[in-house]
């Protein structure tokens, strides 16, 4: 309990005061600016933190907006101010890179209901001057996107040249086609789906369980009360990253292979490297994630099911899109398996859009999308270098 | 917590006492017969809880043996003594059932680190009156095997008709097969695998930790506390209880229905039918398990690899092997899948064993092998009477 507590000390220096106080850029809404959520509440003021990459063109025609997933933020493709580690799309985002910052003006804000900076559940509740806790109203996919829409109005960006981003940001991707199909010129929603299966919200549940049983946890309102719930969090973390690997890139990596030893101790060390790999897991997302902003964003991502904001039909979310998609999955990933792809296709072609489809062999697992995969880094570029010649942004 | 505590002392007077106490046939080892372990230690005095069923003949031929699942227990087909549920294996143990209760004498032992009477953590230390909590040796397969014939040795049964079990059960019926072939007829090794895989012990290390992250369990010494890790032990239920099902059954049951309403309720409430019932899982788990005995449990299955026991070379472990194999997988199980099963075959025809194999369609998942197959029972049926023929044993 000690050690826990001075973690929680020394994230609270950190982390913590990212909340209100990101060392990113930063759009603030005042009270004549609210944000209408799906929960039928207005959210004011509310803010929202950005990283910026590359030079808005004269034309404002080659911004690039990245949508990030489940446990990402805006720190893309710079070191993180917290952690000190690389960006976590730095192979995608960059000089000469796929997403490349010498030609495209990449924007990447940090989710509504997050921890980095955008308003979320530990940002101060100006009402009470503590972390909004369980207060904050429960967000959806579609909220995300429309904070980000008013971030882009705020940055005169009328028209997107390309929304990209895998798994949650892949929804959001899909929403912001749906929602703003006038303002993205180009999607690439990657490792993702148009609804969370009922697998999924299995998975999600367990780890929001996890949480919610830690008596840490104090229903949500930690903060006040000087604690931290970080075994249930690290508990939810574990669970959470078995399902973004395969179980063939386990075997690989970790087979069962004991831990600094030839023979099993016999006893609840953790005996295995795989076992050892997933505490460490566990203990090192404590200490960058919020534990109520984890249950936030778990949920929006439960509650989304584009094809039931419109009438249940998913062609209707893209009826008469001008906008060119490129949808990609992986063979090994089984959160988002190629079949939620092909939906997306199915779609999109129903509705007569432009869409090309590639399912990358790879056995990394859902994953795969933020690791060294070349033919996806051939696939991006390709698709957004045909779509901007077609945008007339001019090549560098 | 008040509530908690209500259920803590509901079950102590039920479940709790069957640790030491069983409502089932008992054999009580002295300390003349000690159990030696593969942790080097030797168990004694301990004891084996069983279920017995049928009639044993004259020739003794015709017993067969049940080996549970990891939380299973030895009601196989009678009212549960504790929740008083059916049998686990109703469908497929009974008087005209596959495993044929007019023809057969079947008994089922509860395996050794349970908690259902066999000795485990929840039973008393004799050395000081108190439950073993975790100075109960860290035990094995081959440890709860070694146990099982002891019992048969004390029922005077010399060679088992057949051996059959699924999941855990199956990784017994494996070892039975290896460490004894000379006692075992046939073996029916059903959603089993001959070593935990990564992913598998990556799953069973997130339960242990949801246990163990939980304050009640107080380092294992949860009885003498008077406190039992209940809220744990139900995340690590609820986590391991999807990975016994399939994606398509989970989303044939519950897709992405509501739970007694038409739309989201914007709260972290059990929204969608998969959540109650996970959540119901988990909480009517833990009325009838103890939490130390998951742990153990789930540890042999990890250490479960037959093939490091004989060299590396899995064929080795049924060398000259006269035993007839019947080898069942199922097609929608991620936990064991088929390919697991068909090493085992491999190795069997390798080894010159008499086998067969099938790989049953279903979209259930691991659980199939309890659930209504007919498939299933009609393979079972048909391999025990061509080998209960061969075996000279009457038909009824």
């Amino acid at each position: 309990m000690a050690e826990l507590k001075a973690v929680a000390g020394r994230i609270a220096v950190g982390r913590e005061r990212e909340a209100d106080q990101p060392r990113s850029l930063l759009a603030v809404f005042g009270r004549d600016q609210p944000l209408r959520l799906d929960a039928g509440v207005e959210l004011s003021p509310f803010q929202v933190a950005y990283q910026a990459y590359g030079t808005l063109n004269a034309q404002r025609s080659n911004a690039v907006l990245i949508c990030h997933a489940l446990t990402g933020d805006q720190h893309v493709c710079n070191r993180h101010p917290v952690t000190g580690k690389p960006g976590w799309w730095e192979t995608m985002v960059g000089p000469g890179k796929p997403i490349d910052t010498n030609r495209y003006y990449v924007v990447c804000p940090n989710v509504l209901g997050a921890c980095m900076g955008t308003t979320g559940p530990a940002s101060t509740d100006p009402r009470t001057g503590m972390p909004w806790g369980l207060d904050f109203p429960v967000i959806t996919i579609r909220d995300m996107v429309r904070a980000q829409a008013m971030l882009l109005d705020r940055l005169g960006i009328d028209t997107l040249f390309a929304v990209a981003g895998g798994s949650m940001g892949g929804m959001q991707v899909l929403q912001w086609a749906a929602s703003f199909p006038q303002r993205v010129f180009a999607a690439l929603p990657i490792a993702c789906a148009t609804r969370h299966s009922a697998q999924n919200i299995a998975f999600h549940e367990v780890g929001r369980q996890a949480v919610m049983a830690d008596p840490d946890w104090r229903g949500g309102r930690y903060f006040a009360e000087g604690v931290r719930p970080h075994r249930g969090l690290a508990v939810a973390r574990m669970g959470a990253h078995i399902t973004y690997l395969s179980d063939a890139a386990l075997h690989r990596k970790f087979g069962r292979k004991f831990q600094d030893r030839d023979n099993p101790t016999f006893s609840f060390d953790a005996d295995f490297e795989v076992e050892s790999y997933l505490r460490h897991q566990g203990s090192s997302f404590v200490e960058r994630f919020d534990a109520n902003s984890y249950l936030y964003l778990t949920r929006a991502m439960d509650y989304f099911d584009l094809a039931a904001d419109y009438g249940g039909m998913l062609a209707n979310a893209f009826k008469a899109t001008k906008t060119r998609f490129c949808v990609i999955s992986f063979t090994s990933d089984w959160l988002f398996p190629t079949s939620e792809s092909r939906a997306i296709v199915h779609a999109l072609n129903a509705a007569g859009a432009r869409v090309s489809f590639a399912e990358i062999a790879t056995d990394k697992g859902h994953d795969a999308f933020l690791l060294d995969e070349p033919e996806l880094f051939q696939i991006v570029a390709g698709f957004l270098d045909s779509a901007a010649t077609a945008r007339g942004i001019a090549k560098v």
